[in-house]
């Protein structure tokens, strides 16, 4: 049984709640519980902080055995060399998500220190990317 | 009946033949064939072309009416302000595809001036960022 | 009798037709109809093409008997040294037209690379900045 | 009865005690003392974390709520993407408070990537800017 | 009957005088008198200043008013914020207009503070620029 | 008795009649007035010019007598070397002011050449920035 | 038998005709002419296109047999990822060659982007260049 | 007896974990043994955390009442205005350490923030750069 | 007889009076007075102004008589393209001098506008600088 | 009889000893003594030093005679503007040669200030370079 | 018995002489008779010279043999790629070393171009940092 | 009696021989000997030489005797940090002088890092510009 762990960053804990028309109304909970609910053989893991190093932490204690980790680190995705490193560290394979377009906002947000250290990204495409990003692992 | 078109630009032609380890060993043709099997209620439309205003031109054939268009502009990504100019004008939306991670490659291949116009962006999950790129148009 | 090409670029073809509050709702036959009758005594040629190449074709085709050209090359203004470099090596006078204001746009916008081997430009005043940069070479 | 929500970040626990000549021997504990003396009609509440994610917390638990938030992020200001995407996401309006004069300072300090998204900043005016922030609220 | 004011900048009381090459050799006296015959309909009025803000005074008090403003406002395009607000602040549309091809010239002389905020710019097509700028009006 | 001299830039005259939703409808006539009554004990001078040099002169005049200077040197902000110098050369203390969130506007908005010699800066707190000015020297 | 195919990209097809003091009046069709009278145990082929998109054609097709490939792509050189791209992706081994030297000329001529994917360059020996180029193949 | 302390930041708990080859086998606990062998005449300190806050709490606490301070902050050494003003406060001098030579990784790696308020700077020797910064305190 | 023009810009009429560890005590009339009296057969003008524009006018109104213009304009020299201009539009030779060291002082003060239309620069060597720039035109 | 002077700049003494997969393992010794085979009639001098100030002496001494000289000044030529000045100060024409290519290495060995002054270059066709350059110039 | 050289580079002859608040008081001999005796089993080279050449001499004349280098290039550090080609080249590892805080002082001596190929650098410990230099080594 | 050292760097041995339209025709000997004739009262040396560190040599040799060095570094000013360093390690005043107007040169010319610690600089000025700056030092 494959385990994929999904990681979100500062923030992602409003979605549904903030700028809807930015993020749309679907709650993380409902996210995570819709991705179970479709992939019942996968043992997907959730969390969230706002805090840059307990996502360290959290990429520390499972990155060494996850199959896969989604990362949507927000705000820190732009800024995080400490992150970035963490990622380089561990030994499961990463996928960066984005729920917004993020190479459309403001001219800061459209580079990620992160990118260069995943497999992949996947960005702009809602809620959804976190399924996209899941079954690139399966 | 939904109807989605893939728009390919220079080299991509060369896929499954062109730096195997990059870009893997699947051809366009068996990606095409293995996603109308895969979404046989879609119809899907492919374009390929090395030419800058060939990939104009079918996008504004095909941009007023598509439900969606999948667009890989190869290397124009980086350097073309009329294929963006393009994807505004028409009236499909537009998700971008690369196969591989252009964020992990050359500083001048990390932008891509399309990323800006389209809803959004699937990057380096190989030959299947087509597939999610279409799914997110269904 | 004088003979004046006019060369359109990429996308001007959906002149009238695409984001008209931006470029209007006169389609460029309307524009070089409109012209002819304005001007009976002057040979007005008219030229568009999508390919950046056959841009350059049409320049060396008719840049070393024309009296002047008027240059719209739409996206490829901001990125084509080709392009310049047909200009610069053509012996008519070649006056730059740009349909909107493209200084008050995005900044990749605001710079053409053709403006310094063209005589002037025009850029701003709609569709009648064509008629200007013609009445320029009487 | 209005609600005013001060926040601190990094070092400010230490004014008064750290660089005097820079900030003044004035503790935040008397500062904000001073406050609730000449607005005692107001509800002054108060916070410092040294912590970016605790400062996003906090922005998170009172930021739907308050009337009016008083940001100093100290050095955060700076570097904080994630605190910038917190202040853009709660209701309240948001001050920003420099003790010192940050343009006067390094290259770094002059540029404050929350000052984009806070109504306004008060900067070099000693400790008394917490009071003028506090004012524009009324 | 509509009313059109030129306003010229710093040196362009030169005109005609200073470099004859460059500028040709009409001086403003004999433009603004050749547009009055070319235009009876019209009221067209003429300022010169080599005072930035005698500029500023000049767009605030015909700006409110004229049906039309052409600014050539020479080397202070390149550096006033404060013409350019100006010009922001007032109701008539404004249309740049340069003698020469500013575009070909210095580095520093080829972007405008003011052109974002003008209706469109006429440049490189000699004193006949202020004629179209006008006609641009009417 | 204490005097303060308040000294706006160009285009500040326009204040309460140029783009109301920015910068408020209240005039300079009617800010100064309510300054006055506000601090009956303070001698407040006023002084408007659209004239960079003038606004020079006027530092130079009050500078070395006034006890504090409040400084809206608007669209000059941004460019002067000449009021900076003038703003080091007076003895008086110098706070500058700006009505609307000059941080939150164009890039080239985002940065003052004054703030580096003047003692503080509020900016984006509307007409009442100038109040908390007049305090800060009391 | 060695096989040498030479490509000229965008206004090279003027050689000979265009600024004669900068490109030599030696044409296209004598160089080829010389060349092949000088090494007749060498095939050596030819083909020039002002398209993007058909050099790329050209590349791909003779890309993988040809022992030896001459490209000067002009213009392109400074903006085409895409023929970079089809450069890296052929097996044959490629040599950039400038007539006039490109570093002595303006700012944007001075990088290729085709030279890091080259073996070398020869640029600004004139014609002969081309020879040197065949030369470093034999 | 004197008292030095030893903070490391992000991902150096992984230290002999992670990446060997770069950052060598010896894990920070077995560093700091040796330390503590070497020199049983001084107090030796060891902090680490993955928070950036934290590590300005920890520099608070000891910072004032250390005789030195060996600080490797990882990746938070080029992104922490934070950190570097923790540093700057405390009284302790600081020497920054790092194992791999930074200046020969990725371009955002080769600056560090810290370096400028710290005594010196020691990278590259791999773990005897703490043994380096603890001796230049005695 | 010669006629050499001394052309002051902003705040130099407090020289002697502002800063004078940087500027030196003597004022403007007494190094006049003194070049007079060192070169009683050349007549010397002096002018000084605050406002940009009224430097332009001293320079058009002089500049095609004199023999030689010295000219210090002060902040001028670091911003104005119009005086550069109107420097680049007469016909008299103009040399620039600054009292202090403009090279060791902020970073924007260490390009000069101005010299590179002017035929030299004297700078550090305090009020002596403008006796060699008029030795130079003698 | 034609003289041609073969300048060679630091660390090129090691050609053929030093990183040979890049340089080759030809010594300088052995391609002179080719070149002197290959072209009997011509004199060909040879001079290598490591002191930047030794080329210029070597460059002055027979610049002014030689009828061409091959310069790979080596590290020098991206730093080098006192060897750039002799190359413009003598009469003889000067090929630049680079043994690697060097547009293919790190940033900043990918500009050649040595470039603009001289004739052409060759680069990254090995120790051949040095053949094709003595050949541009019989 | 191992053998470590020293070079040193441009004014570090006047170590204990120039700017000691700085550099502190120990001449360079001083500190080399230290290490001599320090480390008696170590055969200890010194080489001091203010040519870049000759530093570049030593590099390579040294730098095959010994088991160490250590380098302190003064102000070519910042400057050299011809030494920095030179430390490549030679087989001796190498470790850079500056007695002052170089990134504690102007920007342009922040970076180093030779660090990127040593083994490592220690920075503003003053004399002793060329011991723990040496100690790297052994 | 005072002691003034010229000192010139590279290439200036050929002044009255290199491009006399830029230098003129006085050679550097006929220079010091006028000098000589103009200032016998004053001990007037003179040294060049193409080797930067020989430049650094005498001026360690005479820079703290002297009472005043007249630096003309020639393309080293532009480049050299060393020269830097040992012009502000001795105690001599230096002024820098250079025949021709850098500023209006190519753009890497406009920057002299020797000017920062040099008290001023005469350029543009010929070869009278060695007399002024010996003037500035008696």
């Amino acid at each position: 049984m494959k385990r994929i762990e999904i990681i979100n960053g500062p923030n992602l804990n409003l979605t549904g709640r903030r700028e809807p028309e930015v993020y749309g109304c679907t709650t993380m909970d409902e996210m995570v519980a819709g991705l179970r609910g479709q992939f019942p053989d996968v043992e997907i893991g959730y969390y969230q902080s706002n805090v840059e190093g307990e996502i360290i932490d959290r990429l520390q204690s499972v990155g060494f055995e996850a199959d896969g980790i989604v990362l949507n680190a927000g705000g820190y995705s732009h800024t995080s060399v400490a992150i970035r490193d963490a990622v380089a560290a561990v030994t499961a394979p990463v996928v960066e998500v984005h729920i917004s377009n993020i190479y459309a906002r403001e001219e800061f947000r459209r580079h990620s220190l992160l990118s260069e250290v995943c497999r992949g990204v996947v960005c702009g495409l809602g809620i959804d990317g976190y399924r996209y990003a899941v079954m690139s692992f399966l």
